[in-house]
């Protein structure tokens, strides 16, 4: 069997221009890098209205859900049947290649190319966020060293700095050592770059001046007087913007069977809303009769964020929600032991099956057509598969069976015939709180309504937190809850569809850049670790390029 | 007056395919960066064996020398002579750029184009030196962390961390605070990426099996057992290979006047070697007829090291040495305060050029023709030109007048004309020492013969590392001095051509991957700081995509 690097390096790639010119972008619209990727200048040129797919999830777990892998298949299929498609997606980071994942760009015969660029640096957006990012710490460290105009408590700042390396040895620092010249000492810590909130205003951002509006008003920290302190107190805005000039435009490449696919920031799905860029999923809509995007995590976390904060902030609201789920997964959630998963399981099945049936009632709330894709895998037996397909039909949604690793857009063919028949619907979208509610009203709508708690139990740092988010009028922006992905629960290990349980909050942060304010449950890491055993150990390149541990 | 920045987007710049199609470069040798930049792929097409001719400079100093913009505008006056002939620079790094610099790309007429690309990120290569820096740091802590197989003692890994950005906070910090879920605890340190020993490596790497061969040769730290501990011990020296493969590719780009430039790396002058990549000199040997290659800092560092470290490694010795000087920075070499350069001062100015006449003995020392530009500056007087003019002739060299920055090519034809006459020489090239010789006699010989010193001083630090050194068989390396670049002493105040003095050497290191041993005289700051008003400050960009404060 062949790995995913060698199907990628062996297909036969169109010139990126030709893939542009079937989405009418002309060569002066766009930039290319080399002969496969191209930046797309703003603002665009396509004016369609295309429909508006969103691809989303059951709870992640170790056995994989391809949910990338059915986007990309589902854009191969619309191509198929000769609609006019553009895909969506998210910048793979570079520190889960390094650790564990070894790649993001689908896999089998539905995959993004070239793979091995996209996946590492791809057209130098990431480096360019974690640029901006840094330069603004040592700009704030700076301002301190020289005299601290603006009397910034060095105590109080919010503003880590980042890497996009798996690199727990950064999680906790202290800087600033070596004496007078060099700087003051504080307590620091890098995060992982995608979870940068330079990366969330990147994403959100429509325009250079939009972008500026938002890196401007970034918190950095507090004055001595308590007073928020911001980029465009430091006057840096300008520096930061110029510096995000080319990663603000989004890239353009194709699927391996020639599906447009815009790919485009990655924030993280917890600690930030995670999906791809709004100009990503704007270009897609603009230039498609159907744009099908992508969000991060489960339908939870990366949906939710997109249906409540990233579609209003496109201005364009899902016509229908796919969510994607595994067998494979869902005995997993069932209980049934990793190693075990090739045993069919008929009852652990439905027992996990649950964790899907409340992702489907969640998506229902919002109003619009949902589907389910049943990614399989070929350890599924029919038995399993006719089980699941029963349940889904039980819960109002009807099942899709796709098998796009094996077969590409030929395996989604039916579940493409069926979106375009939903895609036609007036039914108005059903938004699950308005942002003028009360902060506690709004949180607990997805603590309830969502993830199906009773309530929510804040910390007295939470409690602290709220009382100056309420003070500082910050209180009316949507909330971004950051949990564990694993589970409904903000323990990891509460697998399937737990009941009769609460919400822990640690901490309440504000991101005003971004334009939310993020909730942390439980313990969320901003800066994951490599494994003992890292994908990098396995890769390698030979003098004539050919590229080994990337899969 | 125009600024760059407005000089540069004004100008009209042809497609890069047309500037290396003007090379003989193909349309598949190359893989565009946008429509002006362009990676060039490995091997080279071209089998031109071009005159080389080397451009350095006297001492710099806050004057300000334009060796970069005598370099372009010496290449542009090749063109305008219709000469083949192709520059090679260094990349510039972005942490000066947005502390003092604001640029590095020339001035004037005479730049290199797109300069607020080139500058900015330009095509990712030190995005991707840094990433590949940061992720070995990572994969040394995950090693340490997971169990520590290969032994490796914490308190000697003399690995680094690295970002691109001028961030006094970072060079001294302790990692890994947190509890045992975040690594082990140590000292640690931040240098700018162009420090890194990657940047050096790849800058002297002919294709991806030079490079790995010389990653897997880096020294990364030592064992309990006090034994050298290398990259290839830790099994990841294909991942840092893949991470850097198309940061080895150098890139094309072309001047105002559309000579074709390749830029590509930039370690540092003092702890590295200084110069742009030997891949990027030889595409513009094997492609043209004249090969213009710059090297950092003045002739007695990135000089130097040209001479005995990057041509010995490049298989190709210079027919011709440039070495430029102005007026301005020899006035201040003679004792001028800054702010009355504009002042006529001929007294001063002679005994500035002391410095200029050591470096015009020193660099014929190498047996090659020398001449001096004499790069003129609207303040410089007639009487002061003529008195530096018959200062250089009584050196035995000839000086030639040059106005590029007011006129491009145009104002260096007649040094242009020059070098195609004295290129033509079979005179054989004289090292100044033999890899072989001893390690101090090799040292003795650029203090003496280059620094004009009277000998060496070991601390006892570096004492014990030379004896560590020859215990490992390293000291048959080559040299790479790490001293400050204003004077020919350890002590940055010592202008102009001091004599009766030693070097103080406090450490020395080798870089195996490199190939050189680093010896460290007086105080050498490896992570530079940001000044009270960063250049960042002035930098802006509007939604049409207008630059302000870049120069």
């Amino acid at each position: 069997m062949k790995t995913d690097i060698e199907i990628s390096q062996s297909a036969e790639l169109k010139n990126i221009s030709e893939i542009a010119s079937s989405l009418n972008i002309s060569d002066d619209q766009m930039d290319p890098y080399g002969k496969y990727k191209s930046k797309i200048n703003l603002p665009f040129a396509g004016s369609k209205n295309g429909k508006l797919i969103l691809v989303t999830s059951i709870n992640p777990t170790a056995a994989g859900e391809g949910k990338t892998t059915l986007t990309i298949g589902l854009g191969d299929a619309f191509h198929r049947i000769n609609k006019s498609v553009a895909i969506a997606l998210r910048e793979p980071s570079l520190g889960p290649v390094m650790g564990i994942k070894g790649g993001a760009t689908g896999g089998g015969y539905a995959q993004v190319a070239p793979m091995e660029d996209i996946n590492l640096f791809f057209t130098g957006d990431f480096p360019a966020i974690a640029e901006a990012h840094d330069t603004l710490s040592a700009l704030i460290d700076n301002h301190i060293h020289h005299g601290n105009k603006l009397n910034i408590d060095p105590r109080t700042i919010t503003w880590k700095r980042v890497v996009d390396i798996n690199d727990r040895e950064l999680r906790n620092v202290i800087v600033g050592l070596g004496g007078r010249t060099s700087g003051v000492p504080r307590e620091d810590g890098f995060d992982i770059t995608v979870a940068s909130e330079i990366m969330a205003v990147l994403c959100l951002s429509e325009d250079l001046d939009d972008l500026k509006e938002k890196l401007g008003k970034i918190l950095i920290g507090y004055n001595y007087d308590r007073q928020p302190v911001t980029v465009s107190d430091l006057g840096v805005t300008g520096a930061l913007a110029l510096l995000l000039k080319d990663a603000i435009k989004p890239n353009l490449v194709q699927t391996l069977e020639h599906t447009p696919a815009f790919i485009h920031g990655g924030p993280f799905a917890n600690i930030a809303h995670g999906c791809n860029s709004i100009l990503a999923t704007k270009a897609a809509i603009q230039h498609a009769d159907y744009a099908i995007t992508e969000a991060g995590f489960g339908a939870d976390l990366g949906g939710e964020k997109f249906l409540d904060i990233t579609s209003e902030k496109l201005g364009k609201r899902p016509d229908a929600i796919v969510i994607v789920a595994t067998v494979r997964a869902l005995k997993l959630n069932g209980g049934v032991n990793k190693n075990d998963l090739d045993q069919e399981n008929v009852d652990a099945l439905l027992k996990g099956a649950k964790n899907l049936g409340r992702h489907i009632a969640n998506m229902k709330q919002y109003n619009k057509p949902v589907v389910v894709a049943v990614n399989e895998f070929t350890s599924d037996t029919e038995k399993e598969i006719n089980a699941l397909n029963d349940y889904i039909k039980e819960q109002g949604v009807k099942p899709f069976n796709t098998t796009v690793w094996e077969n590409g857009g030929a395996g989604a063919i039916e579940l493409a015939e069926e979106l375009v028949d939903v895609c036609d619907n007036n039914q108005e979208f059903k938004p699950l709180y308005n942002n003028d509610d009360d902060f506690m009203d709004k949180l607990n709508a997805i603590v309830t309504k969502i993830y199906g708690g009773n309530g929510v139990v804040l910390s007295n740092k939470a409690k602290t937190q709220l009382k100056k988010l309420v003070k500082n009028g910050w209180d009316k922006l949507p909330i971004c809850v950051a949990k564990t992905q694993y589970s409904f629960t903000d323990n990891a290990k509460e697998l399937g569809a737990p009941v009769d349980f609460s919400i822990n909050v640690s901490d309440i942060q504000p991101k005003l850049g971004a334009g939310f304010i993020v909730v942390l449950t439980g313990k969320i890491l901003t800066m994951p670790g490599l494994p003992s055993h890292p994908a990098a150990l396995d890769m390698d390149i030979d003098n004539d390029g050919k590229i080994t541990g990337l899969f």
